[in-house]
C-alpha cells in the first residue's frame, strides 16, 4: 500500500444495507406476516482493511445478510428486538467487533376482509428502529416513525414574528397546517414492549397534532413531544424533523371569486423545515447514538 | 420559420400538468377535504403554433391552471365529474379546441379520531381518472387506481409451463404472490355515481385477489377483472398492468436450517409484468381513449 | 374456474421487466462496457392461462430473463439490435408466440482519464429503444432518449395568445425556456446503424434547441423534430413529450432591487406539458407500435 | 400552553428548505448560469416559540427564502461563499440568532456547442456544501459531492476475510467494483478558492478510484481520502458513505455457456455500505459540524 504520513483512519463502520426480509409465520392456517428492511453495520478495529488491504477482520457484508435471514427463521417479534439480537450475535461472535449500528424499517400489512392469508399494505406511517453500540458498551435503542402525513384545515396561525427588510409574509390566524411527521425517540432501557409503546406513541402524536390551536409548527411539535415523554417513562428524548408543507390560498379575485380559505395550492418546494428535541429534564442524554440519523441530530 | 418540405405536424396536445389543488369545504365546523393532482391538455388545431410561431390558438397552460383553481371553488365532487366540467368548459369556450385529455389523481385523508378538521393521509391506493375527447366527440371516462399493494402468503402456484433450453425455474404449488394493482376501467356512460362505483370496484379487486387459489397472476387478474365487469354494467372494459413482485425463499440449508416458505427475500428487479384487458363481449370498445396511459394500452 | 358469461380476454402481454444486464467485453486489456435495463413481453394466444388456469402456453418470465442474460454473452451491439434478436428468438422458438414488446434503456459510461477498465457514469440523457411485433408481422423499431435537460437563458418568449376571463399571464419576449427532452422516433427499416443514428439525432436535437428564438415550446419542438426527419430518411416520425419547466422571475422590488431576468425560482409543479408528433408527409404511419409508451401516443 | 413539568426543549433549528434558485449573469451576451438548491436553518434561543406559542424570535422561514433570492442578485460565486454570506447576515441581523446550518446543492450546466445562452445539464456528480455555526462561533465549512457513479470491470477482489457458520461468499480476485461516491470534506479555513478545490478533489477521487488494484472498497476509500488530505492542506478530514453496488456474475452454465466475468446482473438491494473518515493526524477535528449530515457522522 501507499504510505501516507500523518494521515489516519477516523470513525468507520460497514455492513449490508437494505436487506429486504419477509417472515411468514404459518404454524396455523391463520398466517402472520412481518415485512422489514434491515441494515447491519459493524464497528470495531478494521484499520488494517483500510490501510493495508488486509481483510482478516472484515466479516463480509454477505455474511451479515445471511445472518439476518437465518435469524428471521426464529421470528422477528419487533424490529427493536430483532436488531438487539443482531447486536448480541456480532459482538459476541467476533471479538474485534465491539459495536455497530443496526437499523430497520417495518411496513404494515392488514388482512383483506379478515382473510387468513391475504393482505393489503396499509402504510399510514413507516416504522423505524435503530440500535447503536460502541466500544463494547450496552446497546441503545432509538425507535421512530416517518411519513406520517397530517393536516389541519384550520386552528393554525402564525403571528407576532419579527420583521426586517426581507419580510413580506402577512400574518394569519387561519391557515392550513400540514406536515410529514418524522419522529425518533430514545429509550432509557431495553426492557420494553416495543410494539405496544410504538402504537401508543403514534396515537399520542396524532392526538396532540389534532387537539389544539397551533401558534406555529414549533409549538405543536413541542406539545406532541412533551405528551410522549409525559406518558412514557421509558423514553427520555424524542426528536422531530418536520416539513411545513405549505398550502397557499389561491388568489381567485381576478376571476371575480372570493376564496375564504377554500381553494389551496399545495406546494412542493421550498418548504419549512422544523427540527427539535424534547427531553426529560435531568436525564442522561447520550448524543452519540443519534449520529448518522438523517435529518436533525 | 424554416421551411420543411414534406414534413407535417402529427397528433398533438398540450396543457398544464400536475396542478395540485386542495379544496376544503367548510360550510359547517365539520370540514371536508378533497386533494387532487390535475392535468389539463387541449386538443384541436394548433398547427400554426408549431409551424409558424403564431400563438393565436394557444390557450396558455397558465390559463388552464387558473381554470382548475377557479372551478375548484364550486367543489370537486368526484375527479371524474371535475374533469368532465373542464372538458365542457374548454371545448365550448374556444371553438378550435375540439377535445383534450384531462387526468387526475386523488389522495385519501381520514379524520384523526373523528376530529372535525384534523386529518391523516391514508393511502391504500391512489385513485385515478382520465377524460378524453376528440374532434368534438363525446367525452369518454376511464377511472382507475394504482399502488394497491396486495400479497398472499400461500394459495398460489405456477406449474405446467413450457420448458426450453433457457428454463431453470422449478415448478411450485406454494409461493407468495404479491403485486401492486394498477387497474383502469372505461365507462360506457357518464351517468354514474363515480365515487360509489370506485369504492365498489376497489372492494371487488381486493376480494377476488384474496378469494381463490392462483394458478398464475394471469388467472387472478382475469378473475378480478371479470368480477368487476359482471357487477358493473356501466363498465365495459378493465385493464391491468401488474408486476409480479417476486418473493424468493431464502436457502437456509447452509446454516442447517429448514425453510418451509417462512423466510423470503423480497426482490426489487427484475419483476414479472402482467398486462391484460378484460372486456364485455360485443361492447363497443374504443381503443383511442387508452392512448397515452402509461403501461399497457 | 368460475364461468363468466359474456366476458372475454382483450389485448394482453406479459414478461419480465427491468432485467439489469451489464456486459463487459474483455478480449483485450481495454475493456468495453454495455449497461442496459431490458424488458421482454410476449404476445400471442395466452387465453387459457387467463381463463382456465392452464399455463401450457406461458413461457415463464424467468425463462425470458435467462434468455436476456444468455444472449448478452454474444454482446449487445446496440439496444435495438439486441431487442430484435429477442424478438426473432421468441417468435421462432414458440409457435404460439406471434409477437411481443421488448424495451431497453441504456446508460452511458465514460473512461476515467482514458483508463482501460475504470469508468464513470455520465448520463446526459438515457437512451431508449422499443421493438414491437404483432400477429407474426415484422418488428417495428422505435428509438428514443429521455431526461435530456436543456435550458436557454434568453431568446424565448410567449406572446399573441388568446385571453379569456381566466387569463392572468403577462406576455413576455424574454424568459428562460427549460425542458427535459423525451423523444421517440420510429424507423421505417431495420437496416440501420442504430448507434450512429442515435448520436446524430441527439446532436440535432441539442443544436436545434439552441439555435433560434423560441416563440413557444411548440415551435421549438417542431423545429427539432423537422430537422431530424429532414436529416434521416430512415426515420418517418418523431414524437415528443416535454415539460415546460417554469423558471419564474423573483419579485425583488420589496427589497429595493431590480431583477431584469437575473434571479429565478425554478418551480417543480405544475409545469407545462407539450406533446406532439412530427411526421414525414405520406409515410406509412403505424400507430399501434406506439401503444404503451408512457406519455403521448 | 399546557404545563409540562420536567420536560424541556433540546437542540433545535428551523428554516426554509430546498429554495431552488437559478442565477443568470448576463452582463455580456455570453451568459453564465448558477443553479442551486439552498436550505437555511437558524439556531439560537427559540424556546418561547416552542413552549409558549410566542413567535417574537422566529424569523419566518419565508423571510429566509426571500433573503436567499435577494442575495443571489449579487451573484453566487460558489455555494460555500454564498452560504457564508447567509451565515453572516442572519447572525448579525438578529442578535438572538447565534448560529445555524446552511446547505446547498449545485447542478452543472454545459454550453451546447459553445453557445452563448443555451445549456445542457451534465451531472457527473452533484456538488454539496454545508456551513454550520453555533453559539456565536466561527462558521465551519464542509464541502462535498454525491452520486458520482464509478465502476471498475476488473482489478478488484475480496479475499482473506473471516469465515463463520453464516459465511457462504466465495473468495474472488477478479470482480466488478462499483459505487456511488458520496464524500464530504471539512476545511480548516474559509480562505479557500472553493471552486478550484472542488474541481481538484473530484479529479483526485476519480483518479485514485481508477489507479490501483482494490483489495476491498475500504482500501480504495482510504486511498481516495488520503490522496485528498495529502494534496490539500486546507482540508483536515474527508468522510465517505459508499454503497458497494454488487454486480453478480450470471450463471450461464445451465445454457452450456461459460461466463468468465462477462455477463453481470446489477443488483439493487441489498448492497454493501462502507463508511469511514480519513483524517489529518493531530488536526483539530470538530465533530459537531457533521451532525445532521445523512449517512455516516
Amino acid at each position: 500500500m501507499t504510505e501516507y504520513n500523518g494521515i489516519v483512519l477516523g470513525p468507520n463502520q460497514y455492513g449490508k444495507a437494505e436487506v429486504r426480509v419477509v417472515k411468514v409465520t404459518r404454524d396455523t392456517d391463520r398466517h402472520e406476516i412481518e415485512d422489514l428492511n434491515v441494515t447491519s453495520q459493524l464497528r470495531g478495529d478494521f484499520t488494517v482493511a483500510h490501510t493495508e488491504g488486509d481483510n482478516s477482520p472484515v466479516v463480509p457484508t454477505d455474511t451479515q445478510k445471511n445472518t439476518v435471514y437465518a435469524f428471521a427463521k426464529d421470528g422477528v417479534g419487533s424490529p427493536e428486538a430483532f436488531l438487539l439480537r443482531l447486536h448480541k450475535h456480532f459482538t459476541s461472535e467476533f471479538e474485534w467487533v465491539t459495536g455497530g449500528r443496526w437499523e430497520a424499517e417495518q411496513y404494515t400489512w392488514s388482512r383483506i376482509n379478515d382473510h387468513d392469508h391475504a393482505f393489503v399494505r396499509t402504510n399510514t406511517a413507516t416504522r423505524t428502529a435503530v440500535v447503536v453500540a460502541d466500544d463494547g458498551g450496552a446497546p441503545r435503542v432509538i425507535s421512530g416513525l416517518k411519513e406520517l402525513t397530517v393536516l389541519k384545515t384550520t386552528a393554525s396561525g402564525f403571528v407576532g414574528y419579527p420583521k426586517d427588510k426581507y419580510t413580506t409574509l402577512p400574518e394569519t390566524t387561519d391557515r392550513i397546517l400540514a406536515t410529514d411527521v418524522s419522529a425518533r425517540w430514545r429509550y432509557n432501557t431495553t426492557d420494553v414492549d416495543f410494539n405496544a409503546v410504538y402504537a401508543s406513541v403514534e396515537a399520542i402524536l396524532l392526538e396532540k397534532f389534532a387537539e389544539k390551536y397551533s401558534y406555529a409548527l414549533q409549538t405543536t411539535l413541542f406539545e406532541m413531544g412533551a405528551a410522549v415523554i409525559a406518558a412514557h417513562p421509558e423514553i427520555d428524548e424524542i426528536r422531530f424533523s418536520m416539513p411545513n408543507k405549505h398550502h397557499f390560498v389561491v388568489d381567485l379575485s381576478p376571476f371575480g371569486l372570493e376564496n375564504p380559505n377554500e381553494v389551496f395550492y399545495a406546494a412542493d418546494r421550498p418548504y419549512g423545515k422544523i427540527e427539535a428535541a424534547v427531553q426529560r429534564e435531568g436525564a442522561d442524554l447520550d448524543d452519540s447514538a443519534w449520529a448518522g440519523i438523517a435529518g436533525f441530530c
